[in-house]
């Protein structure tokens, strides 16, 4: 049986051990893999390669994805989708595997009811905002180059008695900036799953400063559209000396970590378990388990933040 | 309530994270904290402080513990344990946290049995080889080190068609190694939990030379003893240019990851929550949740490698 | 003779090591180092201590500076300079070491003038503008900073067939986007020494782009004031999909370089070497040597990038 | 006029970034670059190939070499160094650039000797020990990797008391050794270099330890075959636990500095400068600036380290 992978929508790192694990379990397990470039773009026009052993060595340290992503316009059209079929059938594809986020997923359901392809999704993204996974691809990186930067950016606060407003990515999701906060010991917290207030935190730093303490580290996940305000607060409030930094997409990329290239080998393993079956599902980590949920459910229910997580961050937006 | 603290053992990030979570949640849940130093050596010679905000702050990105630790003889001795006790109670401290290996866990339940002070033992120990508890503090941040090195190493071996044997610390068990040889990719790994087959591994290694690989990374757990058996076997049989290099102390230290500054706060969370009952046991992490396990189950019982991870690794071993 | 040192300005690596070299030099050569925190504002304040050798141990890799430091406004009224003599003459201290910019050696210059306090001034900003010296301290780590989130970018950008602008420090010079580009390989490199022509990077890359290029990394000195315009031309001319990321200040932070401990080293040693004179200098490194130079010379002078690194940049903005 | 090049010898950071300014600077001045895979070897073996721009995009960031190395018996043999000659007459490659150690530019030179194929060779070694250049490539990148484990080691040898000794590489020069150890403000440095009094060292730390001192690092160049009477040294004669950390591989690996890219540029544009002339000689950098050194002076001197160096690291051996 032919099995195909491709990477797709936004960009996380993960993806390489990934790929690399795809061709190892799968030729271990006596498929064929192949290998399909630019996402869905290149599945539309027939990008699509043998895949072995040498083509996924040396790139477990890498950031981002040997097979390239894309975000495709065309395979909503069911002319394009018509013409993605067509060149997995020319192959003799029968499966597919999809590194990617929701969005992605949608669009392989729909194509799977159209033409019957059964595929694996595997949720990938630093937001961390999927329902049906604890976990997504690519955040304990991203995770870790926040820290990094945070380490940084609260050396020179201390030392220049300033406030800092550090705005993470995560879309909608607080899920980055609420960790980030928490494991950086960051004194404010802003993030759309929380309630800010702004008057309790104004009177909890007051008191601080009134006991010594001469900088601010203020945390905002980029969904609450707060950066500013949190500026102008710290400003004006607090009268601090305040600068702003949007960590931007470095928090993206680099050198996947161990729990990125640990869980992207398991959540393969789960893929190519199930993947001769009727499968047409999501694959997702829930308490320490890996397991298959249709696409339905992921695409209907919102991800929801861990409830310690939130009780941990609330105590920084009051 | 007055709640002292300290650290004892072999060094692992995560521990200053810890102390600084001990502080915040102590006063946060009306106990007082205390800060022990210089481990059990100096719970005997009184070095004991009051702790507050102040002492943590900018400790999170440390390695390496604000307390100091050392290896305690004296504490064998009945008579330096009631000098322990004696300190303990003219400071009114009634409950001791621990933060080190099953061996300081057992030395604190001696002391419970003789003078009654409760305890929870939170453990710390890059080797991962604690029972009751799926992760030690100070694993993924030394696992992280391993990681940059291994790339690092992997870069050179194979500009240059070289094999590397690499040795991990770990001592008898072989989480460490196992790991590291998995999430990078090592052609080789040895581990005591592994069986090992020469023969096998020639022939595997053999047929891949043909196909193309120009260079070979093992990966060795130093309770395996085999860094020189490993050594000679890729030079004399596999012909190749080898060099051996022992990660020694560099594991050890440095930076907490986010994943272990997370853990520090949860652990220690367990242990406040339950600090006032009669507590002398060990805060384990199994199946995603953290519970209390008595210190003779942990001292009479060995921990067990994840059988995913040994048959994982099973195949570098054949 | 008592010296003090102190640290001004805005912050960069570097300041940790030279403070350390200023102690341990200081006590080599029989003076009696002092430190003064806060800098100018803890001149007029007073706070104003007695340096050991105990007061530096272990800040070697840390970021930012233990003396704090600060922009004070009250410098410019003579009554408080006064008021920070009358604070050097209670201490005895007669000479003083500066840690900063050419801002704070003019104020440094003026007080010189008016109470004869020598002292000599080591510079040290991100930017590497100063007239009068090859090299600021901080240049060095900052470049790293930016290298490392370069390099991830650019897996993210070549992963997803996308056209990065990354905006870097260094107001009106253009030292840190043009080395960053250079030693990155970014396509384009737009900054205040370069003249930029829209037309010719156009073609440029339309033909690149015609040989197979995917992707494009844009650095933009903040002081050209072009990441905009940049990022509409990639957009609009190149129709690439563009995303905009200000490094902003987590260039500023971190662990000094070997090559910033180094230079501060020997800042500091040329500034204790001729510390007995009549000294009211910057130590600058031209061509390989350490030498003094006066204060007006650095005021009055505008800092000109090398010849080499403009030539080799020009050609990314053409 | 077609010019090639290889890289030979031992593993250093630099080298990709000097083969892709090595592409760009020769099409740039109308040359044709050629690629010589796996050092002499493949130049006897004919493995050779014309290269181009796309063959060293996203190179700059990996350690290593993409030509990868060798070292070569059969080049001792005129037989095989006639062979690499038809091979080069064969491809009308008429000039090579020689990545390399001063062993290599001594093959080169009898290769020039005999069939007047002119060449420049290029320092990289990250030993520091060649004559005729204050800086080999990749000596910046050793160093800080080497700054990263020692800030480690720090961390750790501060919380737990003890004494550690880390070797550093470096073969018969000191280099590696004493400037970390002066950048790391380590305790002892024992070099090849340096004359080493154990009553003197035992004395200055017997002080230290009195006035709080409670650990100690010594970092011992590998030249000096004295790891292990440091080893001795510290635990018999200052009682410390102490542990030996031999670095190793992981040193020579890695990502390069912004320095060693800058470098590597500089050095190949002035290989590039000359190669139309007579050249048979190494890129030297002395006092700033890039000049051309023949063979036999770089063979027939030994590189002596900088006064300056010697005098600060001295006064951690005594």
């Amino acid at each position: 049986m032919k099995i195909g992978i491709f990477t797709s929508g936004g960009d996380a790192a993960g993806m390489n051990p990934a790929i690399k694990a795809f061709v190892e379990l799968a030729i271990e397990n006596s498929f064929e893999p192949y290998f399909i470039y630019d996402g869905l773009e290149g599945l539309i026009d027939g990008k699509i390669e043998k895949a072995d052993f040498h083509m996924v060595a040396g790139i477990l340290h890498r950031g981002g994805t040997i097979l390239r992503s894309s975000r495709s316009k065309r395979f909503y059209d069911k002319k394009y989708r018509q013409k993605a079929f067509d060149n997995l059938e020319k192959h003799g594809i029968e499966r597919l595997i999809v590194l990617g986020g929701d969005g992605s997923f949608r669009a392989m359901d729909v194509f799977y009811k159209e033409f019957g392809i059964n595929f694996a999704g595997i949720p990938v993204t630093i937001d961390n905002d999927i329902y049906g996974t604890d976990y997504c691809l690519g955040v304990d990186t991203a995770l870790n180059v926040i820290r990094h930067l945070l380490d940084n950016i609260r050396d020179t606060a201390s030392s220049f008695g300033r406030a800092f407003v550090v705005e993470t990515m995560g879309r909608s999701c607080g899920y980055l900036a609420i960790v980030s906060a928490i494991a950086s010991g960051a004194e404010i917290c802003i993030a759309p799953e929380l309630e800010v207030d702004f008057e309790g935190i104004k009177k909890r730093l007051k008191r601080e400063i009134e006991n010594g303490r001469t900088y601010i580290l203020a945390v905002v996940g980029e969904g609450s559209n707060m950066t500013e305000t949190v500026r102008d607060f710290l400003l004006n409030e607090l009268k601090f000396d305040t600068r702003v930094t949007v960590l931007g997409h470095v928090q993206r990329g680099g050198n996947p970590t161990i729990f990125d290239r640990l869980m992207a080998y398991k959540f393969v393993e789960c893929a190519i378990e199930h993947i001769k079956e009727n499968i047409h599902h999501m694959v997702g980590f829930k308490n320490s388990k890996f397991y298959l949920i249709d696409i339905d459910s992921v695409a209907n229910n919102k991800y929801k933040l861990d409830d310690f997580l939130i009780k941990l961050a609330q105590t920084k937006a009051v």
